[in-house]
């Protein structure tokens, strides 16, 4: 969820985002298997003259994968007691990376691989994945998680909605298709980077085969939510037609058909130019503020209270981009804080069926040769 | 004049570094030909498979050596077409990498090679250059400019200045060894990383053999101005007495000798590990403030207006480290704000004879192989 929080998260302050992405933790940490089976796979020499490189793409403040990289990072040391290795946090150039540097390298009091595992250099790219960041042939193992759901620009406006996943099906077929151009560049940026042998690793927000998506999985839907809540204040005049039409997630959920499509297409330039599916599925992790309210405290307020930062981590910079900038920025900000309240209301008064579920596509490629 | 400025920039605001130090750019601009000397000298191949690496340590917002870069990225693109090239920028952690990366992608204005030299791969390190930063053998070429006089702590008080150019003889030894034990590590920590055949440029604070250093090349020398304006505020119990002592700058200016024992003892262990002198210089370069105003303006106040940031750029975080961390961060800025009006009431008074002139020494060093 890297795109866009850094002005939210600058004002929010340091350790907001890592509690607000809790969740987005637990998916990483769940999938590190998956990337250690990668790494058995590809089995790395233990060569001290050529860097084992990775990039961790749409990083943020690199404080949600930290763990996986524990793991990860010791397994390769353990395999390759001898081979330097090179990791390189990957964002747009607004992220905050100074923090992302002090939250790696033990300045902020969060558990890292940097004084636990020996021959490690961190590194940091400002070039987004939408582009090449790496020179050609250098990467070893590509990771990205919960980032390549955003897409370069918003093919068009949504009516009646705010994200794709409740969009006409005239106006989702232009979502469809730029998200199906943007994951197919981005593939072929991330296969011109690796080695011949090197590992991909993307879990991304995605849509089931059940069709559940990010924040609806069976209870309340989350975008409709969303687009409810913002709808009300278009009726009530607090914003204006043209806004709400103006508010539109540039993110494009894909179903595992449309992630793995560039892959199997033998005609295909992703295909042809050696990117192989390894393994895919899809998975859903519980969301953890609504588990703690079912299972532990039952207390709504305190769930909605905990609950709607988690939203509004990712969600807010949208909401703000589509508001009118002739508009003071205290009154924003009065508009924003009113919204995200509504929300919270809400949950408060009728909390059942609210949880922001993730679900992920979890995809893993290789590069022939 | 990268080190723990961020804050002090942070308050001021973007721009503000990049014009305080326009001497500092204007030192590299003149440089840039013993840059482009020594890739001549290396005479890169155009090997598709092997990026040309450069670091540039102690970056700041990388805003000072675009220009630079411009020129010798240019350079090496044209002696190898199908080479590609990371240029790593490196600071300390905190340093403001967002603004760095804005800058260098052409995101704020400034003029950037980015969209001129294709090829080019920007990445950042948060590792100190005390420590090793890349992998050994894959460095081509290191830079650095106005930044390596920082040593990694200061070695002892000084009881009358706030400087080791201003020590008690016995203290300045103490500044002296710490300054020689840090330059040869730095220099260990820099052959390690270079490849075979590689080049380092490093444009270093010094004193010359006339005795020159910043700010002191004949006229009122700045060090001794900062001595004495706060040794007043220290006399008229503004500050106290602790304070004083505690305020010395992590600063080691060094000679010519100095710079050149390791690269010339050739039982030391850079010497030993390869690295030769291929070029050794002094160079004095104008302060701009006190050029404009000699020669174009005349206008005291106003040369005491411009000329007053420059210092304060890179100065005021010593200043602000040695008051008693118990003051209230209002006093403590009503303190730091009366020392530089102070200063710039002296030079707006009696402007003859100060300035802030650049005293570096140029080094170039290949690794042998």
């Amino acid at each position: 969820m890297g795109k866009d929080t850094k002005s939210f998260m600058a004002m929010k302050g340091a350790g907001y985002y890592s509690r607000a992405t809790i969740g987005a933790k637990h998916v990483m940490d769940n999938a590190a298997e998956l990337v250690l089976d990668a790494v058995a796979r590809m089995d790395p020499a233990d060569d001290a003259t050529m860097p084992f490189r990775i990039t961790d793409m749409g990083a943020a403040d690199g404080g949600t994968s930290l763990d996986l990289w524990r793991r990860v990072l010791g397994d390769i040391r353990a395999r390759a007691p001898g081979r330097p290795i090179e990791i390189i946090y990957t964002d747009l150039p607004r992220n905050d990376f100074a923090q992302t540097f002090q939250n790696v390298h033990g300045l902020t009091g969060l558990k890292t691989y940097a004084d636990e595992v020996p021959g490690v250099h961190v590194l940091a790219s400002g070039t987004s994945f939408h582009q090449q960041i790496l020179p050609a042939g250098t990467l070893d193992l590509g990771f990205s998680s919960t980032a390549s759901h955003y897409i370069t620009h918003v093919p068009g406006p949504i009516a009646e909605h705010v994200h794709m996943v409740g969009a006409a099906p005239g106006e989702r077929a232009l979502y469809a298709a730029k998200g199906a151009q943007d994951w197919e560049a981005m593939l072929l940026h991330r296969v011109a980077e690796m080695r011949p042998g090197a590992r991909l690793c993307l879990f991304n927000f995605g849509i089931d085969a059940q069709g559940r998506y990010l924040g609806n999985t069976g209870g309340v839907n989350m975008f409709d939510t969303f687009a409810r809540l913002w709808g009300d204040l278009r009726d009530r005049g607090v914003i204006t037609g043209q806004e709400f039409r103006d508010t539109n997630f540039p993110q494009v959920y894909r179903t595992e058909a449309e992630f793995t499509a560039p892959l199997l297409d033998k005609n295909g330039p992703v295909h042809r130019a050696g990117l192989r599916l390894e393994h895919v599925e899809a998975r859903v992790v519980r969301c953890p503020f609504e588990q703690d309210f079912t299972e532990r405290h039952g207390d709504a307020a305190a769930f909605a209270e905990a609950y709607i930062p988690t939203l509004r981590s990712w969600s807010e910079p949208t909401f703000a981009a589509g508001l009118d900038s002739a508009r003071p920025e205290e009154e924003r900000a009065d508009i924003l804080n009113a919204f995200y309240a509504g929300y919270q209301s809400l949950v408060a008064a009728e909390p059942e069926g609210h949880a922001m579920d993730y679900v992920h596509i979890y995809l893993v490629a290789r590069k022939a040769g």
